[in-house]
């Protein structure tokens, strides 16, 4: 294990993070809250020092970099990147408790936007603003921003592919051209022009310019931090439908969008992931409105509801314009179905993403056909381009790890003896990086009831779901620690 | 597809059926029970009719046998043995719904052992004993005994591999001894010998020869079809004890048992399958013991109970002695986690399968050390067999077609607006051939508040459920009928 390159490029992690603090330092300031500008002078005085002293013992690394070490230091950097934007809460007191400060970190960073807070009204704005700004961020992924701005030195020895690698979300990683820095520079640089787009049309609905920042982070990172406890309940018809529109645009692979740029639109027209993202995300609006339309006013009410809440959980985002615990057991279930599957690979949804059940349904179907004509060779195709078997054996592999984690969190969960449908959801709803789940974790309550073993399974949980398991499961091996 | 082989072996395991209903008939004629000695009669001539008449329609088949016609084979006799067997229910008029009937005799067949009953105990007796004696045909498999039966002259061609592979469960059936007819033979044997043995240590224990029958009938298919309201709550400890040892043996590959038969003692405790099932067993009823003993009068009151449910749904037998549904969310989960796992694979327990589970968990386990050493290869080993390949993929294959019948039926039985907990555990105790799910469909009630619809989608679970996935599935392949 490569322990000093580790060392270094969490080290600059920590740097980028203390410098991303100081937006919300000036926030605190400018608003005259005591409590938090003591809290971020605080913070990024120690993560600059913490920084720091990584990178100055970590001098004179080998280039040798394997995707071994690619897991561990994105692991790694996501846990202490986690544990200093903790520090602004726990310092400021404004969350009293460490481990409540780290959950509601962590579900801020890997974009689930569960709560532990009573009332998000309360904090001051520029926890806020910070609390939001962790979903864009973490988003996209810190480690490609820092890949992003990062001197081309690295690029060499696999350092920056397999960085980018463990921490984009989807069974395969695609180059978008052939260097990772220029992959890692256009991502960032979609990913910005899309978020200012989303606050131009919120400023237009007569949104304020601080609402409108918070909104678009956490729609962008398609994390769901709202800044009122009624979420996007209170704002108006077309902000809604905005959120709608720009959540489902931030739940389609990213690389459709590079296609658009270079002028390749019929490649996304032809693109299988994207036409059933689509079609899930219509069939199911279509039948939640039939479901729902008599609870409601009228049909465009129904609609807009339905709409808006399909958008935020198959994106896993987790704003909530109504509280679907209330709606029927039918529409319910569909948002439970939408959980699992999630969003498009390469965007920053999470779940188990569009491609992949792509990929798992293919090969099922080519399974079967085999069990009959044991003698047929078959090759699956998405997008007319042959998929390697190893790309099948993994996700098949990451289907039982899916299937594993939830079914262990959920028996450690349900020790606090809250009900079987609460314990489910809010497993489901950390692991997929939503936000809200059912009925005690339903979108007008919070995670706050749980007791700290069942926080600290929900963290973990936030974490393999955002890093898409492996990376996170790699820590626990004893072989990844077992020779340098 | 050779219609005509498929046509005549359908029409004798259909005869086979008929002379099966005639103990039924002559237990009604003893207690002269009007109703069903009517519907028994209608039933046992119309099935007879419809058995000879498919043979004499369906002569001089070619003896050309594929994998293909194997399953089409298993699936149509169990959609057709589940028609006749609902006849008696619904001619006697005790079930006047016929959906209601054949989810009963489905339920019955494939061991589930869900009911639409609400008041068991105002049945006919000959009607209670053909409920519980479908359990013990259903539970070896119906194909398998006519195999067992049949003349020689069919094993030629694949013809007893191809049905047996098909009817039995488990990731790969491994034959006892070199032929097919032989193994059929042997499993029968020794499942009359358990069987056997079960009956006379209920008659030991005072209860009387038709409830030890049926009783048995219930354990030895891990059906969970009681004759009494309260299942087996009402019966002594002594009783409850001895189903709970019965249903944990029933739960075991029978090849174990030719092991010891054979002398071959080692083997059994080197099987990994049979080390994973008892850990799990022993695992789960020391944390139940321990999260219910407060709300039972002594600990061994609570051991009992905890010992009797969690044999109950690991073997998807699903007989209860308390209302588990009371019990904490901790002991809830466990069992929920359990039916999911299910069984050993060769033995009559449904379920996903210890054996299955150890497959998929060894494979995730090597795809993510080959995620770290990309150079790596390795094989899997079970009881130091090397796993092909093949089977490793068709048993991932399963595990994703499982994920995907439970999240399709689960939406399509929301539609009856139950609450999701319910349609959950229903799904999950019908497809793994449970019977009892939590709130609506807990211990104490049943499935007649479903629709249609949902009986109809049960009805399929349970067959798929059985049938393990595949056999039902190639009947709504297109290809399956295309070419003859």
């Amino acid at each position: 294990m490569n322990y000093k390159i580790i060392g270094k490029f969490v080290g600059k992690i920590l740097l980028v993070e203390a410098i991303f603090m100081l937006p919300a330092l000036f926030i605190s300031i400018s608003k005259g809250e005591n409590n938090s500008i003591f809290g971020f002078s605080c913070s990024i005085i120690v993560t600059t020092l913490l920084g720091l002293s990584l990178m100055l013992g970590c001098k004179n690394a080998k280039k040798v970099f394997y995707a071994k070490e690619g897991m561990v230091c994105v692991a790694i950097s996501w846990f202490l990147l986690s544990f200093a934007g903790a520090f602004p809460f726990y310092i400021s007191e404004e969350i009293p408790l460490f481990i409540d400060a780290l959950f509601e970190t962590v579900s801020g960073f890997t974009t689930t936007g569960a709560s532990i807070l009573l009332e998000v009204e309360e904090l001051p704005m520029g926890l806020l603003y910070w609390r939001s700004f962790t979903h864009w961020l973490g988003g996209m992924g810190v480690l490609v921003f820092v890949l992003a701005i990062a001197n081309g030195d690295k690029s060499r020895g696999g350092f920056a592919m397999h960085l980018l690698r463990a921490e984009s979300p989807g069974p395969k990683v695609g180059k978008l051209v052939p260097k990772m820095k220029t992959t890692a520079e256009i991502l960032y640089a979609m990913y910005i022009a899309l978020t200012i787009l989303n606050v131009i049309f919120l400023l237009l609905g007569g949104m304020p310019l601080f609402d409108s920042l918070c909104t678009a982070f956490g729609t962008a990172g398609t994390g769901g931090f709202g800044i009122k406890n009624d979420s996007i309940a209170g704002y108006s018809p077309y902000i809604q439908n905005v959120c709608t529109v720009f959540m489902l645009l931030f739940g389609v692979n990213f690389s459709c969008y590079y296609f658009i740029f270079i002028g390749n639109i019929k490649a996304i027209f032809k693109d299988e992931e994207l036409r059933l993202y689509l079609g899930l995300v219509i069939s199911s609006i279509v039948c939640i409105t039939w479901n729902i339309y008599k609870s409601y006013n009228d049909f465009g009410e129904a609609l807009r509801h339905a709409a808006f809440q399909v958008a935020s959980i198959i994106t896993t985002t987790g704003f909530a314009t109504t509280d679907f615990d209330l709606w029927p057991s039918f529409s319910k279930t569909i948002l439970l179905f939408l959980m699992v599957v999630g969003a498009c690979a390469g965007s920053t949804g999470g779940g188990f993403k569009c491609g992949r059940a792509l990929l798992v349904f293919k090969n099922l179907k080519r399974n079967i056909k085999h069990s009959l004509h044991s003698k047929s060779v078959e090759v699956i195709r998405v997008n007319n381009h042959v998929i390697e078997e190893k790309v099948l054996e993994t996700t098949n592999a990451y289907l039982a790890a899916y299937v594993f984690i939830i079914l262990a969190s959920v028996i450690i969960v349900s020790l606090d003896n809250f009900s079987v449908t609460t314990n489910i959801t809010a497993v489901l709803a950390t692991f997929n990086n939503i936000g809200p789940g059912l009925e005690a974790v339903g979108p007008t309550c919070n995670f706050a009831g749980f007791g700290d073993i069942s926080k600290l399974v929900l963290i973990l949980d936030m974490l393999a779901g955002r890093l898409e398991i492996f990376p996170i499961m790699v820590l626990f091996l004893r072989s990844t620690w077992r020779y340098k």
